[in-house]
Formats: structure tokens, sequence, C-alpha cells
């Protein structure tokens, strides 16, 4: 997709590339998932030090304001290294300074977007809650009430992604119940999660392990006023750009990830010998490599569209939606191949191929389940609402 | 991908896609189909007549001399109510257009483009024999042998699309035994079907049955030596664009059957009802249909790609061989949900989903099948030759 | 699966097998098929003089009473030459022998039974119309009203299969409108198409042309009462052995028709040349014979599990719900396969891949969609109903 | 697939299931598995002591002379809870049991048989080197000299499971280069890894964790000479029982798993709420519960038939061989939707899903690929060897 690239983003691909060979090569990114919840702050502070934490923030806040092309190479050139360990970055990037960016106060603006942008600060999200994954607005229990000076906040929220060693949770709440549709009554919060009444409780997910990820218990958590982002009751309708933006992310991720499955499984059958040859020499394993490459290559096209659409302002619900269901799902089946084609090592966690399976799996059913993706594609093609 | 397209291209695909609405709606195209091997003239007079058959051939030679993107979107636009019986106007224009305006000499740009810019002309391939589709040198056993004025050709041809209504028969044939290499040695020749010698047998397809197929016996027919076309015994060596140049229309057919698909399975399941409900409510029916626009999305990626790196003079070679494995699968996937979520009605010869299906299939092998692509993407890689 | 069949069933295929290759080789079978509606009876009647059409139908009434495991070898030793045509024996089989033999009459089984044991009738069904193939019940507007000495029907049928030649139509029409469930107040008849009222028009389905289908016209058609099958307005409730019965029968089906795909896949690819060696010798086309016969095998366990349960007496809704969806399945996935190892041939009406390519498809919706099925298998399992 | 079972068989099973689900429940298979390597030898002893290790070891020597249906049906159920971590019994049984109870001497089997019977005892195998999993003997560089009163081994053996609390390993060494054919020329023995010049290093691969798999390094290793099991140099034509054992026990494992999937996902989507209803109410949701069950189905008519075949001494080559590429390949399946309709919750290392689909997916390449299996299916059809 060179061709949608400008020269500038060209630059900013090849300079982020060696950046990434130079810095944090897969086995630094390995070592840093399998360590567990002990978040990698090295990792992040390389980041910073090479300015990429700037890269969504605004110029006019200390940023790069890069355009999502820019933020979707970036997320792929990560991703081809770190996989799913990309929102070291991206969680920051599309709950901080996309979220703050775009319907943030001025003062919100001030006094987060220029740290974002230094990597002096981590922002992730509390949408989630313990009843339901797809069905947010359903499941969802917590409340703020207001109070003199700010809110009250109660509930419990899942799936908080380095909740640990975040400075804020952007944090979805009920502020009124007494709505005739459950998107509307619902306030966006910037939460410190080393207030009062806030306590985590580690979760254990398959992948992304080095992340971190929480179950937050909120009792009687008080959140003052200016920490509310844009307009109370509100929240649902102002999060689309907030969640295309983390859609094109996934896309980056998924290509990202792609990139290193292909070139793991390439160097692998080149090299390794089986019954007197080179195992790339068999067609069958040439089939496999060769369709890891055709899913790159689609997701890439897909990735590529959907950012390029963002960018020119134009409609993009079916090149995010229909895209991550794409992206995930070749993402997933590439990784498959790659461990079908290195078979035992592919499997030992020495390598990175089981990593790449681990966190591409994670993708077919979030941010958003690929079933709910497809009722949504469904019904923007005209269909009736079936779920 | 409307950013790819410039203003004339728009105006182009949104007359053509009236002209087709009006002139060769689906029933048309359907009963076209039906008919068998008698190929419909009148189909092809009317794209004559609307100047369709113009657009490969370059402006000198009184043609549009449109460039790949136009193509595409011609064999898409044709191919949405056609079908795979696109080929009434791309066989002539990819084996004709094409071959004579690259490697043609003057005398026959200025004898066959016109005519064929007009619609007073046919052209088909013959390359295939009985003894092998994919190793089309190695199954070759058709020879033509020089003798004063012009040469002898004795062999046999298998698959020649319309082979009984075309003008002229784009042939390869072995002009020299003594080489190295099979791909050396061999000549491309303007075979006149009604010579002395030539006889045709109709094959029997499971698609495009409108077009007419054939086997061609050729007992010492004489053709003279201003048909040879391009450099003797270099054929193998110029014919990448033609067969680039039919990939591309392939991409574009796929696309647009897959267009077919989508709007018919669309209206179908919003029409008819089940359970008290449309067919089109319920979740599982709801899940094809959105793969088949996933599948309509891929797929046009994948062939807008293809044309304008050809445009723009960029290595095609990964865009169309994975472009046609990726876009022959989608289709022929496509319209299997398709047929899916119609039943008897998509089984039936009286729409055209049956139709679709059966083409897409043919896709899948031809012009080359899918899995001797895979085997050259697997060497485009790097990995050694599996065949 | 020889262990589930005793010395008899061995003999009976063994013989059954002989006589097909004998009497009705792929050839015959595919020159039947290619003829159109206009029915083989020459077929018909060579599976009468071999006793053939006996084989469900009870000892008492001149059949062989063969069990269920015997129906299946026989549709599927039928099946593996004749494909889909296997119901010029199956559909009389089931819709006749089986039902009449189960819930008809002492007179309807001495008139009809010994009949259709001879060879001297054929019967078919009615029970789809228009507005609907899987919701039967819901799009059924056939009525059958009450008069002196019969019953006059009005309606329109779908999909009757051989109506042209068949004797007997077994036909659903509800009697009772004022019924709490729609299951209530449908009654079975047995119309003959000869009677004064009926008119058929031929229907053009893509597979099992041979066989012809019709759309069928009801106009005030009496029906005697003799000619009622089981209680009135309990046709719903009686109807399952019947379904089951076909159910096996199509297991069977399947399963011959991928023993068909196995042998010509086979043959072909043992045969056949490319680049200096066999096409059975490239790992490619190797791993897609090996998927067919892997797709031949899981069906045939199915099918053999399914006709074993039945002649236990043990509940098979689950196996012949289930094996349906496997089998039709495996059997469209195993004649996709042959054809791309067949590439143009396997396309060609000249070969009977297309064949069984064709009748296959038809099994994934037919006679239940496996949508449908699948709503079945998850309300067996105990979810709820989703339709 | 009960009518296969006799009383004694059905009694074993519901046994052994009792013992299951109060001895070895999932949350205590789960534990076990993600201790990591610290074996756990508690599960092992309960399965001692409730008799379960005696099953195949042959009765004059302390066991239960169990039939392969009877191991195939404590694969199973043990599998349900433990998943991959069957091979606690399993790797004892079939490398020890059967290995020896076939060709090991008289001296041999009084030794070990009834000490694996009681439990006393753990087996396990060094095949696979570091240089090739699929082409065992063509990787292989291991030797054993004859020496005085022995043999001395040198080389390098990995994914020995669970080497670090074996008492023995079933050790494949050459022992005679000069050889025509590499299957030539090996020999087993019966290695104590407490030998002097053994060193194991602990592997990591992403399941069956809790069994410790290693690299062992043998350096001049004496192993007296009463430790050759079976004739020297005739290993790999001794191996096939061994092998088609292990292939059963897979083939269970897998069924067994799927059992697991099966009732953890019903659970789930039964109970499970989103968007006012239950999860499984979703049609999408039960198409995805429905073809686990049919996966499951298929996998245990697979599996049976194959335990079948071998306890009536029928050829089980293509039952053992087809059998696990089905079985690995349905798991697989079964499992990854098994995460996709429990979303987080199935990738939660705190759930049992995630745990089936690593270890499932470890079944489709180990402990052969099922590319390689693919070949010799082919190569057993007839085609030629292609690797």
């Amino acid at each position: 997709m060179e061709h949608l690239l400008s020269p500038e983003h060209r630059a900013f691909r090849d300079e982020l590339r060696s950046f990434v060979e130079r810095e944090i090569p897969k086995n630094v990114a390995r070592a840093a998932e399998a360590a567990g919840p002990d978040y990698p702050l090295h990792l992040f502070d390389k980041l910073a030090r090479a300015g990429y934490h700037a890269t969504a923030v605004p110029t006019e806040y200390g940023g790069h304001g890069a355009d999502m092309l820019t933020q979707l190479i970036q997320a792929r050139e990560l991703a081809r290294s770190l996989a799913g360990m990309v929102w070291i970055w991206g969680m920051t990037s599309f709950a901080g300074a996309n979220s703050i960016g775009l319907y943030g106060t001025e003062a919100q603006k001030r006094e987060f977007l220029p740290r974002i942008a230094r990597g002096d600060m981590r922002v992730t999200i509390g949408f989630t809650e313990p009843g339901g994954g797809t069905d947010v607005l359903g499941a969802m229990t917590t409340t703020a009430q207001k109070v003199s000076g700010g809110w009250v906040v109660n509930g419990v929220k899942k799936w908080c992604t380095s909740a640990h060693v975040s400075d804020r949770i952007l944090l979805l709440a009920r502020t009124d119940k007494d709505v005739q549709r459950k998107s509307d009554g619902v306030t966006l919060f910037l939460l410190d999660p080393k207030s009062e009444g806030v306590s985590l409780e580690a979760l254990s997910p398959l992948g992304m392990r080095g992340l971190g990820t929480f179950l937050m218990e909120l009792r009687d958590v008080f959140v003052p006023d200016d920490m509310v982002v844009g307009e109370p009751g509100r929240a649902w309708r102002m999060l689309l750009p907030t969640l295309t933006n983390e859609r094109v992310l996934v896309l980056g991720t998924c290509t990202g990830i792609l990139d290193g499955v292909l070139e793991d499984a390439l160097a692998y059958v080149s090299t390794r010998e089986a019954f007197g040859r080179r195992l790339g020499d068999l067609q069958a394993v040439q089939h496999h490599v060769a369709n890891i490459a055709i899913a790159q290559y689609q997701t890439e096209l897909i990735a590529y569209e959907a950012a390029r659409r963002a960018d020119a302002g134009e409609d993009t619900f079916m090149a995010v939606t229909m895209g991550k269901i794409i992206a995930s799902e070749h993402a997933a089946a590439g990784a498959d191949l790659g461990i079908q084609v290195m078979g035992g090592q592919g499997y030992s966690t020495e390598t990175d191929m089981q990593r790449y399976w681990r966190d591409a799996r994670l993708m077919r059913f979030s941010p958003v389940n690929n079933e709910m993706a497809r009722n949504l594609v469904a019904e923007r093609l005209g269909l009736a609402r079936s779920f």
C-alpha cells in the first residue's frame, strides 16, 4: 500500500522499524510478555524517549498530531515484534490521547495531553463489567451519583488492561437511570485508580500477559467534577471516534502480527531440514506459507483502506467493522498455520509463534466479538437487528 | 475504492452500469447463458454499438486506450449481470486488443485493432491442450513448421472459448524443439479458424455455457507469415502482460459476481418469509449475508489494488497471483452462501445464483489453478520450485 | 463398517454392486441425468426386474422387508453411480413403501405395496409450497375440505420430484384451521396426479435433472376417502419415521456420492500427467485426495451409525439430524475437491464429478437446510428455540 | 457408541467417570496443569490407588489386561477433565505397559509390568531429536555402541515428557549405521534417566505444562544389555503396535476434550445473559454449540471404530491415521468455538476452555503432524510417496 504513504509516512515507518529492531526485538518482546503482570515499564520508557507516545497527541499539546494512517503504521510496526503488547502504547493513545483530545475540556487537554505525549502518563479503559462483554450497556451496573463537587462511583469493571500502572482510567458509568434508551444517561470519567475505594484484582488472560489486566472494584469512589469527560449522560454518542480509533489500531496490530508470523514461518521452513531437504521444499508446507502471505496481504489492504477512509473523513463504519472481522480472522488463521509449519517449535514458548497465536485469538472476540460485528454488518446492509 | 477513481472512471462506471441495467439485465444474461453454445451475438453487438469493445484498444487504432482500472471496472460491471459471460467482451480484449496492441506488427495493429474496437471481430485463445491444463508447456504437442510464405500447424487445442464465432485464435505452438528450456521455441499465431484443416468439436463445461467452448484439431493448417505475433520462438516471454491483463479481468469478474450475489441474496432474504418473519431476520441467515459482503469487500480491494499497480507500472506478480486465488475463492464461497440462503430458489436455473455459483467455481482452477498459483507465490517468497 | 453387516447384508451389497456396474454404470447414469425431465423409465424398470423396488416393502405385501441398514446400503451403492438420481428408487421407497407400510390402512397396503415391490408404481411427495421450504407448516396454504365421499383439495405444491411419472403423490394438506398448534389439523392423502384439477409445471433445478421436478397446482381436486393416509389431522405426528427414513437415504446417498468422487479422483490423478510426473505425485493434490477419503470415511461412519440406531429401535434424532448436516457437508466438500483436482475435466459434463458436485450441493439445504438442522440440534441440547 | 460396549465396558466407564468427578474435577486438573513442570504426583498416585495404571498391563503381570476399547474409554474419561494431562497415565501405558508387554523379555515383563500396574513406576519416550520431529529417522543422531555388558549411548533427545519423574525412558538409538534402509539398525532401550551422563533441560511448551517436557542430553551413558527391548536393530519394525496404541489414546484424548468443551460451552451459554436473554438463545451462538456437538459426535465415532478394529485384529492403519487427523482437527476446532462463545471467560486461565484449546492444538502436529499423516493416507490410497 505504498501508494497511500507520503514521504513522511515512509520515513516514519522506516525509522520506527529500525527502532523496533534495535530496541524491542522479538526476544525482548517475548520476555516482556512472559514476565506476566509485571508491566514492562522499561519498554514504555523506551517508546517515550523515542517520542512514540506523542504520535496521536495534537501538536498544540506537545504531540505529533499524526493522522490515522500514521497510527496504523505505528501499531503495525510495533505489533510485528510486540504482537498484542502493542497496547503498551495503543491503550493510552486511543483511551487517552484520542478521547481527551476529542471531547476533553481545555483544562483536561492541557493537563493530560502533554504528559501523554512525553510518556509521563498511562491511560486505560474501564468499560466492560463482569455481567457481560458484548452487551456493555445491558450489563452495566456501575453508577456515578452526583454529589457536591463531584461524583461518587460504585460498581465493578473487568478486563482493565494495565490498570495497576495507569494514571487514569477512562471509566464509563451510568449517571441517569431514568432514560428511555440505555445508550442515554451514561457518562465518562477520568478516574485515578489510586483513589480511595478502588481495589484491583489481577485477572489471568491467556495472552498479552505482560500488560496485566484487572478486575476493578469501586466502592464510593469520589471523582471530582473536572474529571468528567465530555457532556454528562452523552458518553455513548461521543465514543464512536474513540472506538473507531481502537479498531484501526486493532487492524494495525493484526497486520503486524501477520508480518511477524510470515517472517518467522519463512525463516523456519527455509532452514529446517526434513527428509533430506528443506522443510520449505515440501509443497504442503509451501501452501501453508503462501496462505499466510495471502492472509497478510488481505489484512494489509483492509487496514490501510480503513485508515485512509478515516483520514479522508469518509464513513468508516463498514471499513472498521468488516475490517476488524477480516483482520482478526486472518491473523488467527495465519498464526495457526505458523504453528503448524513450525510444529513443536512454534508451540514452544521459546519462540514467538505461540505468542502471535494467543494474541491473535483474542482479537476475534475483543474489543467486540466477531459475531456481534457480523450482526452489525447485516444491520448496516438493511436487515433487522437480530440481538 | 472510490478514491482510486478519477471523475472519468466514475462517469464511465455509472454509464456502463446504466447500460447494463437497461440492455443486459440479469434475466437477459441468464437466458443467453442457458441457450448453450449458440453464442449471443445480439449481446456482443449491443456492446459494440455502445462502444465497449473499444475500451482496451489504443486510441491511435480507434479505441479508447483505457487503463487497467477502467478495464477492471468494465469486467466488474458486466459480470455483475453477465457473470462468466463477461468473456463475451473480455476474451477479445485480452487475447486480441491487448496482445496485438503489445506485440503485434504495425500491419497487424492496423488490420485488427480498429475492427476489434468497432466490434467487428472476435479473438480467442488456443493455449491449452488435452494433455494438460496447468502444465501448458509440458503438455504441448502442437507444432508449427516453417514453409515457404508461412507455417504449417498440427495439433490439438482444448477449451477454445467461442472458437466457433471467432475471427482469429491466438494460438501457441512449438516452432523449435531444439531448445534448452521448454519456455523457449514457442510462437504465437493469429489463426483463422475457418482455415482449411481446422475442425472444431463442441465441449460441454458446466458454466458459461452460452459462450461455447471447443476442442480444436489442426491438421496441416497453413498460417501465413504475417500472422505470426511477435518474435518467433519467444512467445512465452512476451505473454506476461497478456496473462496479467487476463488476471485483472478475472479479478473484475469475481468482484462483479460478488456484487450480483450480494444484491440477489439481500433482495431474497429481505422479502422471503419464514416462521412469521422475514428470512433475513434470522441471525444465521444474517451471518451468511454478512459473510458475502465481507467476501465482496475483500475482493474489491484486491482487484483495485492489482489494477492500480498495473497502471502505476509497479510489479504486479503477487497482486495478480495472490489476487486471483483470493478473488476466486471469495467469489466461490460467496455464491455458495448465496445458494444456501436462497435454498431451492438459488439452486433453480430460474434464478442467477446457481449461475454465479457455477461460474465462480471455474475461476478456482482457470485460467490457472489455485494450487499452482500457491506454488508460484511460495516460489516468489523465496522457496524452491515444488512442481 | 463391515462389522455391522451380517452375511446377508454383505451378499446383498455385493450383488447390488455387480448389478450397478453391469446395468447402471456411471456413463448410463450421466446420460440419464443429462436427458433432463425425461424420466429414465428404463432404469426404473431395470431396478424393478432385479427386485430392488421391493427392498423396503414388508414381506407380507410382497417385499423383502429389509431393515434400515439394507436400505442404506442400497442408497449408497446406487448413489455411487447414480448420485442424486438414487431417488429414482428412494422417493417411492420412503414416500410410498415406508409411509403406506407404517400408517396406511390394510386396504391401502394391499392395493399399493405389492405394486411398489414389483416396480409397477411410483410415489412422490407434495409437502413444500412456494411460500416456504423450511417452514413447511407456516407456508402451507393447501387445504382439503371434507365433502361427501372424500375431500376437495386446493393449493399449490412445489418441488414434486418426478410427479409427471408418479402414480400417487403423498400430499400434505390442512384439513382443520381451527387448531392451537400448526402441527395439528394437517392430513396426508394419496393423490393421483392424473385427477381432474391437477396441473404440473416443470421446474428447473441444477441437479438430478433426469428426475424432473414440478410445481403442482390443485384446483378443486377430489380425493376419495379411502386415499386418506393415517388419522386425519394428525399427519405431522405420524411423519417422523418417514422423515427419518428419508434422512437415512440421504446419508446413504452422500456416502455413495463420496465413493464415486473418491474413485474418480483417484483414477484421474493416477493417470493424468503434469510436469513430467503423475498429477497424483504432487503433494497438494495428494492432500486433496486424502481429504476426500477422510470425508468419505466420516460420512460412512455417520451413516451406518444412524441406520444401526434405527434398526435397534434407539432414538435416532441426533444421529439423523447431525448426520444429515455432516454427510451433506462432507459430500459437498469432497465433490468440490474432486473438481479441483480434475480441473477442467471435472467441470465438464462429460465426466461425473460435476454431477456429484451439483447433487451434493442440493443435500445441504434439502430435505431440510443445514441451518435449520443446526437449530434443532441446539434445541435438543437444551437451548431455546431460535426461529 | 453404546452398542460397542459390553456391560463390563459400561461399568468401567461409569466408575471411572465417578472417580474423575470426585477425585480429579476440572479445577484440580486446571491447577495441576498451571503448576508448570512440577509434575502432579498426587494425581498419579490417586490413579494408582484406584488401579487405573493397571488397565493396559497384561493380567499375568498384575494388570487388568484391558482391550483397546477400555483404554480408549479411560483416555476419554480422563481427558474430559484432565485434557492433555491424560498422559499422566497414558505415557507410561503405551510406552511402558504396551511396549514392554509386547516385545520385552520375560525378565523385563516381570520386573516392570507389576510395578507399572501398581503405579510404582513411570515410563516415557525418547524418540524425537532437535533436528526433526516428523522425520524421526532422518534426524536421528543418537547412537548406542556395543561394549562389554551393555551399550554406551550418546546423543540428544527432545520433548521427553515427564522425563524428570520417569523411572525409565523408552529410548530409540541407532546401533548400526551400515544399513541400506534408515529403518534398519535402530534399537530400543529402557534407559534410567538417573544414569550417569544423563542431563535434562526443561522445555516450555504451551500446553500440558504440568507434565513437564525435557531436552535430554546423553553423554557416554551406559545401558546394560538386559535393558535392550526386543531384537537389536529391528526397533522400527516392532514399534507399529506401540504407535497404534498411542494413536488410539490420542483419539480418546480428543474425544474427552470435546466432551469437556461441549459441557462447558453449554453450561456457559445456558446461564450467561446478554441483551436481555440467555446468550444461548442467540442463533449464531447456538450454531457454534451445535458445531461443537457435531465435532464431538464425529470424533467419538472415529475413535470407537479405531479401537474396535484394533481389538478385532483388523487392519487399523487408516482408522488411526485418518482418525488422528480428524480427531485432532475436530478437537481444535471445537475448543476454538468454545473460546468464541465464552469470549474473555474462555480465554481466561481461570476456566478450562483455554486449556482444551492449547492441548487440542498440540494434537494437530503431535505425535505426527497432520500433513505427514495426509501424505501417508495418500500413499495408502495408492499414490506415490511425496516426501
